[in-house]
């Protein structure tokens, strides 16, 4: 297990990516089957920002960011920056520096398992930041660790050029093999959704309206006054 | 302890919930001998909403949010639905769409003691929500719980029925029973306040105010220089 | 170990404090050599307030805000009030009247490892509020404690009278004997931040900019395909 | 919501109680519908005790252990006693002078949302403790609670005289109307796990044993290699 | 995303497998580059026990162990079984009954990202468990998810046929492409270790066996008196 | 703030140390005026070890024990090291090979707030350990700190040559000119508790024995049947 970084990853498509990013987070996650969302530990610094990006990852030591500054390089126009830590870190390792860096490559936000600081600086520049935590606390740039292999973020599994959606519910992670298929499932999804809304709005019930009734019945619910 | 629904269940007085609604979250909690608040875990989605409501209570399993479906069929004009599960869960177990079919019916708001997600589009519709997180996570809709049982939230027994005030400093249940004294004691309280205020607002301190010096004195306190 | 209040505590230049409060929580933290963030535990109650004050500080009981009010009369204009418990508490220490107290004096904000209440109206007062929770569970006023000892935040040492600096990203403490050296640091840091600023804005990596690849390579990283 | 102590509270069955200690923690908790578990977060200070009793419930003050003194004089042989406090707390409220009053009446052990010191000497006497932690940090006695009151422990509510089982597994609280129907379906499920056990250990599968195999496939499950 | 089940996984070496439990977690954890480490929050339920193998994986729905059924069918003699859920989850999802079905097979422990039960009977039954909760809470077994996948436990991604070691220090997975080089690295630090014991013991400080005071001074430490 | 090593630092007086160890820290902690505890975060990795020392203070960078290296050729017999993170830190930073070279300086044992790993070996070794995680998660040797200087632990700020004590209630930090008063005052204490013991154990009642009805009757508590 050398630090390694590895280049030319391939990336999800990124007019598919597009295309995820407006429909959302929930919608995205519900359309892969419920998988991928990267926890509600990870929380905008921002209101009101929706965005995607293809994934480039950048996994360093606690207190240390030398490998964001790596993982920089390995930035494209379209990615979107995807940092955790080997050990669980709320320090400050990202910074209106390393923003005005990733904007000028046209990186589309950050996605941090870990702290960030200059937040007033942040939202003012309107770089997206979705982070497990707002921290002054600086890092040193000592310890090796790799870029754009495949990390652990909230219970799921990171790949770089996946894609990555991020709104106000958080982050979700599509592979980048299922973009696609999930767009497709996602659309659909969608489009049903108008439909029940307008129902429930009307008053139908979702007890009738997704047939639960015999169900519950069947479980031994009782109805008791 | 079967599954159950309990139907018909009396309601707070309406009116007394409303002005209870007006006073707010700390006072109303003071009123009724600092107790009932649902703790700090639950935070507010939105900023500067202040709303009460009766409460209709949902208990979930983990990751399942079948019961809130069927507690929106108990719910009624003036109601908020009051949401927790079998074990710590911070799943989305409501969004846009449960909001739309509870604002249809008149319900004032939502507390619910797991995740939300849509939170843009809630804040958008103006519903109001208190939870213990924002997650996009789904849920299934496979095994029953009970509406309308006494539930217990951030260390607090809310019943069916009871009075539920929410604002920016969280939410606070007031026992059915117990609504109209616990109104006449926070009038009480805030005309009190008002007085104590001007003379804060002047240069009294409240160690005069509340008469302190002795008591500290005599528990020993020394002042040095 | 007795219980004590401290009067007459000596500052740290107010001059020196206001230019600090300027230059912001993270320049200021990195310039007094990485040290004295109280933490990421400590969040603002509002948006976009950055200030800075001399400590008095006040320790109390879990669940009583006792020494609060007893803090209340050694503080000054120009003073930012710190508050901490002697074992973990969210309870809701501190409110509007307190704070309409402490604005009557001057004082310029509170920091508190511990909860605070009526936030909607705090923020209406513009009193600036960095704290570890919301919460508004009343506390009782029985147990003594004590104003302007050393206390212990966020695995930090704050002493009477250091200067204290919080924004969006935090609170810092300087000791006193440290803020003029800190303040010249702080310049210096500022100065040569808008130079990397712009490198970075104009595409100069930070890999370059800091001369990492040297030592990157030399620690074994390897670039793979 | 004065400050009561609660006298002559009924209890429920001894005989039952003692008779669902034996059948342990999981079983009782299984017996009753999966419900009344005090969560993960309460343990055992010792390993390998198992007991039950009735509850006598004390509601206290964070760093305040008052109303523990007050709840000793409601304990009877058979009881446990069952602490919470108004706000989370994780002071030694209780240690080895208290259990020696505890064991003198004749009190089964301690159930303690908070914590407790003198761990080596309550284990040394043999007296059983759950609790949240474990803490030498001291408390006051200033603030008056209650004593046999509802209280909310683990998301459960815990009613004065109901049926307290406890053991490595944690705690399970059995309402006292329903301690004699949860005695017969405990006893039911254990002659039940006999047999299974004996299956399982012959090499029957689970997925066989418990007919999941046409369920699992209904839901789409499917097998690759 | 389809739920599904991947049988016939290849194995790391049963005979290099071995080894490395010998070894340990903390010796085997560095020879891999210190990686692989599943994390503080996975606990054995028991002390002393040092085991190791292959990893079959589950992943389960929050309160809902159905897939640690379909997984045991999937396990065979010299495998370790290693549970998570989709979601945070401290139920209690495995007790003596899976174990003893588990034992029949051969299977040399579990991990699980989650709550186990009949901790009594487990101790006593001497099968290693290691866990991140004990809790009595039942679970359903409603919900697909899927067996021999990868997935995310303490930040670290475990795959299906991993070596997995486990000790009082906790749980380490070895990638199974790397299980034979991480012995040999491991055999290496082992044997190294014993000189380097000697040495402290005598007296020698680790200061200088490491060469650290002329890093130490070039980065500008002082020593005052 | 400059990394420095504090050479020749006072340490309290061995004697009064030895002393205060014998009576434990729940007694040490009530005769300083219940303060000192460093919190129920830092458990023992053993049990029924009661020892005491005088504080040797490491201040390490998180992820980095270079400064426990450091701190070792500080230490003498009879201290007991104390060690924390300048951020949350759980990582393994200690292990057998530290513990060796300590004991072969008569060191009594480590206190650390982050993590520990070879448990099995220091219990073995009967060194004793309080730790706030146990973790196999191996640290680097790069970043400079501080030794001996006064660092915040649990809430606490301990001092170089201050009194550390620790058994199975945790750990207590005298300071250094308090230490000689402490142990009178602890001794009164523990005289004191012999006598209160006989008495419950024949039982009195506490409400008696402290004279608590008066004051509960004042405080408005109400007995209800």
């Amino acid at each position: 297990m050398r630090n390694v970084i590895v280049t030319g990853v391939p990336r999800a498509d990124a007019a598919v990516v597009n295309q995820l990013a407006e429909l959302g987070v929930a919608t995205v996650h519900e359309a892969i089957g419920r998988a991928g969302y990267l926890g509600p530990g990870l929380r905008p610094i921002q209101d009101g920002v929706r965005t995607g990006g293809t994934a480039v990852t950048a996994l360093c030591w606690p207190g240390d960011n030398l490998m964001i500054h790596a993982a920089v390089e390995q930035c494209q126009a379209g990615d979107l920056l995807v940092v955790t830590a080997t050990s669980p870190c709320t320090d400050g390792m990202f910074g209106e520096l390393l923003a005005t860096s990733l904007a000028a490559r046209g990186v589309r936000g950050l996605v941090i398992e870990a702290g960030v600081r200059d937040v007033a600086e942040l939202r003012a520049m309107g770089f997206g930041v979705w982070s497990a935590a707002v921290s002054a606390q600086g890092t040193v740039k000592e310890t090796a660790g790799s870029v754009n292999v495949p990390v652990s973020i909230g219970g799921q599994i990171v790949r770089p050029g996946d894609a990555i959606i991020a709104d106000d519910d958080g982050v979700v992670c599509v592979p980048r093999a299922l973009a696609a298929a999930t767009l497709d499932a996602a659309r659909k999804r969608e489009a049903n959704e108008a439909d029940k809304r307008a129902k429930l709005a009307s008053g139908v019930l979702g007890l009738d309206m997704y047939k639960m009734r015999e169900p519950l019945a069947a479980a031994g619910l009782r109805y008791i006054d």
